[in-house]
Formats: structure tokens, C-alpha cells, sequence
């Protein structure tokens, strides 16, 4: 016996999203089902839909922010039970044996972590279908256990966007008296404001707008740099021990590297492509400053980075929309016309 | 009193180096003077002597891989007495205070160490004068020991290729165990083979030239890549901690960067200008991989590396030349004929 589900699917990169009927497999030993409440809307959706990438295969169920009901449980399972609030984020497996994997980092497993839409699991050889859909079955390792009382559809953006911001936070030590800088203000960039300054931070948020200042010292921030004002930027030279650069597109960051403090590091989470205007090894070279990528988060991570957000009251800024405005909700997320993350209510899915 | 020294000096960006009669100042209570024996001849020379970056000011007295004999003493210095061999880098001093300078990261003062040549005296604001001269006067907390026994000329490539490569390995901790590539073998590659290969580390070195080879194992090397092939190159994916990239001139480094492990760095020791072709930032998001910079190594850090090297019988491969040859070694430089690094025999100029 095989799960009926109904989704969302996108049937080529030419075609818009639309209801898509397939099945999700019977549970294994180890599996948790769990009925779908939100999944959020992530910019790699939409590149994945859309084959902006390369890999992209069809039908694809995007969704790697899933927040949901357990319904059902595995014979093995031991850390969820039915009618738990759990959640799933970009990963619902890897290989769990090479060294990344050995240490909680799943997200560089040797063997290619399995995404959650748009993988093949190592079992049954199917494909991976996501979030924009009534229910999803995970193994019990790769499913996060939601902390009591958070807000469930705010917490979807956490799976994708916190951790992704939480990673590079936590590997490079930002905490009490750190300076982080934060390079643009999305649905990446507004959490990172919020874990940020919630884990001791001085926080200042690099834009170009004038308009977004209000609304990110709301978020976190205590500085605001227009990163275009050459003045502004002298003020902040030598300043930033990290600076999580969230931005989707090909942009230049030569004008923040001489911003970084000694030893500093700029990190990208956000951006797969190549760097223009050419990257200059002065600032490099004459501070020891780095610049490095980080790719979400593994696992225990992730449930850390969930924990403390139940602590501190974070979870994400969203618009709640219903499943058939998802061509539209793209439209508006390419013109950045969010606040800060859309959130399907898979409610929508049943009416 | 001052005392009158016979150099070599730039006295334009076009003109041969040629002699110049200067004086140095009378000693301060902390300085030491040296006569000169020995003075390497670093690609930083040659690029300052003929202005190809900025800030060039003539006449100019090159040289910074300084090895000599003391022959007087400031009345407070304690670290020296005359007749002891004593080596001068980079720097002649920094502002001391500033929170890099109080960590011995003197490289990295906030303003700005004071460089042996085409610097300015913090106290009497005259130019520094460089190793190509007789003598040469600094205070004694930017004066190396020699080790016991140590062979002189070959030591004076210590006092900035050694140093250059030395920081950046001591830096990202490598040690038994460790897995180096180094790309580019001359003066600054040929001593980070030897060094990293004295810490312990597995050392590869990364090549266009199959001539390299024999010389490249001697050095240190355990296996060498033709980077330009890519079989080869696909069979060291995922292999390195950390890429010692010393070469001088603008390279691609994207085919390096797959070559790290996970949390691996590219570090930059001798390119300053832009990256071209394009950094992509993929493999870095994809491993956490880094790129970075670094620049020389503080003094207590050279003193270290200065011991390291007499324990482990380490100097560099020298061609030794007289003063009066310094034009021609720096057309040969340009064309990579040297193994592996000119040392000026300071005797030449008395003759
Ligand atoms: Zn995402
Ligand atoms: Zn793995
Ligand atoms: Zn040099
Ligand atoms: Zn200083």
C-alpha cells in the first residue's frame, strides 16, 4: 500500500505550478508521516522549478520548509509519535557514514546529501517530492522536533532560512561582543538580523534602500550602512568579524571586504555563481581576512538552531498565502515584494 | 654623528638600480646596528624598484631578507652585543600599541608596520633604507636571531619567504597529519614544500611543468598535479586542508578550490591585485571552503620559524650574486631563472 497524496508540481521549466496527484511511499521501520500544515516558499523553489539551475527534474513538488503533524510513525521510531508538531528541512537523508556525516554535518555528506524534492532516495530510487503537498514521509533522523508553543506557520521559514543564517553564525563563533554585518534584507537576511542579535551580536545591516531601515532595526539590527555611500562604508572600515552576505544575484562585494576586522571573514549563503566585478587579494592578503560559503546546516544543528528559537521567541516574518497562489507569490518574490518569506497554508490544499 | 653607508638604489622607477651613498641614523638606546653580509632578493624588489604598484618613493634602497653582523648596540638593547649574526625582515617596527601589534601580529598594525625600505621612520620621519647596503640600523624588537650554525646566505630568504609561507601553515594549524598543496614552485614555494614538509604535513605540489618534478621531491614534495590536467586533478577532489597559493602574477584558481576538504582554505601569500577569471562561489558554499589572504608573519612568529628551521637544518636554495649584478638578477627573476632565490654577497660591494 502506497499514500495518495495531492501537491503541487511543476511539470517542466516552462510550466506553471499546478495540482499534481502521485503517491508517497509506505512507511519504513525508521519513517514518520506527517500530515502538511505550512511549507515556506524559498528562492531555490522557484530556481529549481524554473531549471535555472542545472538538475532539474520533472515533475518536481518543490518545498524544504515544512512544518506538519506526525500521523503516523514506523515500527523503530522513537522520537516522534502521532499527533506531534515536527518539521523538515532541505534534507531528508545522506549517506550517514563518511566523515561529514559522522559529524553532524550532512549537508557536505561525501555522498550528496538527498534534498528533499528534486533528490532520488537511496532506497527505492524515486524521486524526492517536497513540502507543496498534503503530507511527506521522512526518516525520524532528518525530522526536527518543533518546540512547544511557536508559532507553527512562522516557524516553517526556520528549516531553510534560519538554519542557513544559524550555520555560519555558530561556525564562526559570533556570540556576545562579536560585530556581524548582514548584506542584504530577504527572507535569509531578516533571519539573520533576528539570530544575530539574539546571540549577543552588534549587528549592522548593509542596503542600499533608505526605506528598509525602520524595518531592520525592528528585526535586529543596531546599525544601518548604505553600502553605497562611500563615506558611510570609511566609518565601518576594520569593523566586522563576520559578514553573512544573503544576497541571490551576482553582486560585488570588493566595497565590504576592507569593512572586515583582522582575521574577518565574509560568507556566503546565498549566491551559487560567479563572483563580478573580480574579487582583489589586497584586502585578503593585508588583513587575513577570508571569504567563504556555507551551504543550510546538518541536522543537530538545525534542532539547536529551532530550540533556541523557541527560547528567544524568533521565528519568521510571513505572508500567508494559499497553495494556488504560488505562481504569483513567485512572481512577487523575483521583485522582492515579500515580507520576508511567503507561507503556504496547505489548508488551501483541501478546500 | 651619522654613519655613511654605500647602497644600491633606485632613483626612479625607470632607472637601473646603481650605487648611492646615504647615511643611517646614530643608534637610539634600542637599536642595533648590522654590517650586512648577506640580503636576498625578493620579487617585492623588483616591483617596488620599478613602481608597478603604488606608493614608490626614490631614491629607494631595496631589500628585506636581511643577514648581517652586529657591530654596535644602543645603550638600553640587551637582546644583542656586537658580533652576534642577526637577520631584519619586512619591518623595522610598527605603532606597538594597537591590538595587533600587542597579539605579535605586527604585519597587520592598524598603522601600518613600518617597512625596511620605501617605509618612513616613525620618529625622525626619514625613509627606510633596504638590505642592498653595508649597513643597516633597527631597533632590537624587530632584530631576529640567527640560530647557531646556521649557513648565512642561504638563511636570508628566511627573513621573508620563509616567514611568508611559514605564517599561513602555523596559522591553519598544520601539522602531522595535514594535507598541503602548494601552487607555484619559487622563491615562496620552494620554502613552503620545505616547511610544510618539516611540520609533518603531506605535502603536494601543484605544477604546469613536468621539469619541476625532481626538484619539486627533493624540496619536500610527496606527489606532484599538473594542475592543466584534469584526470589528474579530479583525483585530489576533496583532498586538502589548506593550498598555499604563492604565485605572483594573476591565475585562475577555480580549478583549486575542489581540491579542498571540507572547511579547507586557499590562501594567497603572493598576489595582490584582482581574481581573474571569475571566483565562483560554488565550492565554497558547497564545502564551507574559504578563500583568504595573508601577509608575512610577525616577529616573534619569524624568531620561531627562524628556530624551527635551525632544529630541522632548513634554509633556502640560493644563487649567490654580487651587488653590482642586482640589474640582471632581476631580468632573470622576471623569467623564472633563478632556483631558487638571488642572495646578494654584501663582500661584493667593498670589492
Ligand atoms: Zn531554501
Ligand atoms: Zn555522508
Ligand atoms: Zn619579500
Ligand atoms: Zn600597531
Amino acid at each position: 500500500m502506497t499514500i495518495k497524496v495531492l501537491g503541487y508540481a511543476a511539470q517542466s521549466a516552462e510550466a506553471p505550478l499546478a495540482p499534481f496527484e502521485f503517491t508517497r511511499r509506505d512507511p519504513r521501520p525508521d519513517d514518520v508521516v506527517m500530515e502538511v500544515l505550512y511549507c515556506g516558499v524559498c528562492h531555490s523553489d522557484l530556481h529549481q522549478a524554473r531549471s535555472d539551475w542545472s538538475g532539474s527534474v520533472y515533475p518536481m513538488v518543490p518545498g524544504h520548509e515544512v512544518i506538519g503533524r506526525v500521523t503516523a510513525v514506523g515500527k523503530d521510531v522513537t522520537k516522534f509519535k502521532p499527533g506531534d508538531f515536527a518539521g523538515i528541512g532541505c534534507m531528508v537523508d545522506s549517506c550517514r557514514e563518511c566523515q561529514p556525516c559522522q559529524h553532524d554535518l550532512e549537508q557536505y555528506c561525501e555522498q550528496g546529501s538527498v534534498l528533499t524534492y528534486n533528490g532520488i532516495d537511496r532506497h527505492d530510487h524515486r524521486p524526492t517530492y517536497g513540502g507543496y503537498s498534503q503530507s511527506i514521509v521522512a526518516s525520524q533522523d532528518f525530522v526536527l522536533k518543533v518546540p512547544n508553543g511557536m508559532d507553527l506557520k512562522s516557524a516553517a521559514p526556520l528549516l531553510c532560512a534560519g538554519i542557513t543564517t544559524w550555520s555560519p553564525l555558530r561556525h564562526w563563533n559570533v556570540g556576545q561582543g562579536s560585530k556581524v554585518a548582514v548584506v542584504g534584507l530577504g527572507g535569509l537576511g531578516h533571519m539573520a538580523l533576528k539570530l544575530a542579535n539574539a546571540l549577543g551580536a552588534e549587528v549592522t545591516l548593509f542596503t542600499r534602500s533608505a526605506d528598509k531601515e525602520a524595518d531592520a532595526r525592528r528585526l535586529g539590527a543596531h546599525h544601518i550602512v548604505f553600502s553605497t555611500d562611500e563615506a558611510q562604508m570609511s566609518t565601518v572600515k576594520g569593523q566586522f568579524d563576520l559578514i553573512i552576505d544573503t544576497v541571490p544575484y551576482v553582486h560585488d562585494i570588493n566595497s565590504y571586504m576592507p569593512t572586515l576586522n583582522l582575521d574577518g571573514t565574509l560568507v556566503f549563503v546565498g549566491y551559487l555563481g560567479d563572483l563580478t566585478p573580480m574579487l582583489n587579494t589586497i584586502p585578503l592578503i593585508l588583513g587575513r581576512r577570508s571569504v567563504a560559503g556555507s551551504c543550510i546546516g546538518g541536522i543537530a544543528e538545525t534542532q539547536d538552531m529551532l530550540d533556541f528559537c523557541g527560547q528567544h521567541n524568533i521565528t519568521a516574518d510571513v505572508e500567508l498565502i494559499n497553495m494556488q497562489e504560488i505562481n504569483q507569490a513567485y512572481e512577487r518574490m523575483l521583485n522582492s515584494d515579500v515580507k520576508y518569506r511567503f507561507v503556504i497554508d496547505m489548508a488551501s490544499l483541501k478546500a
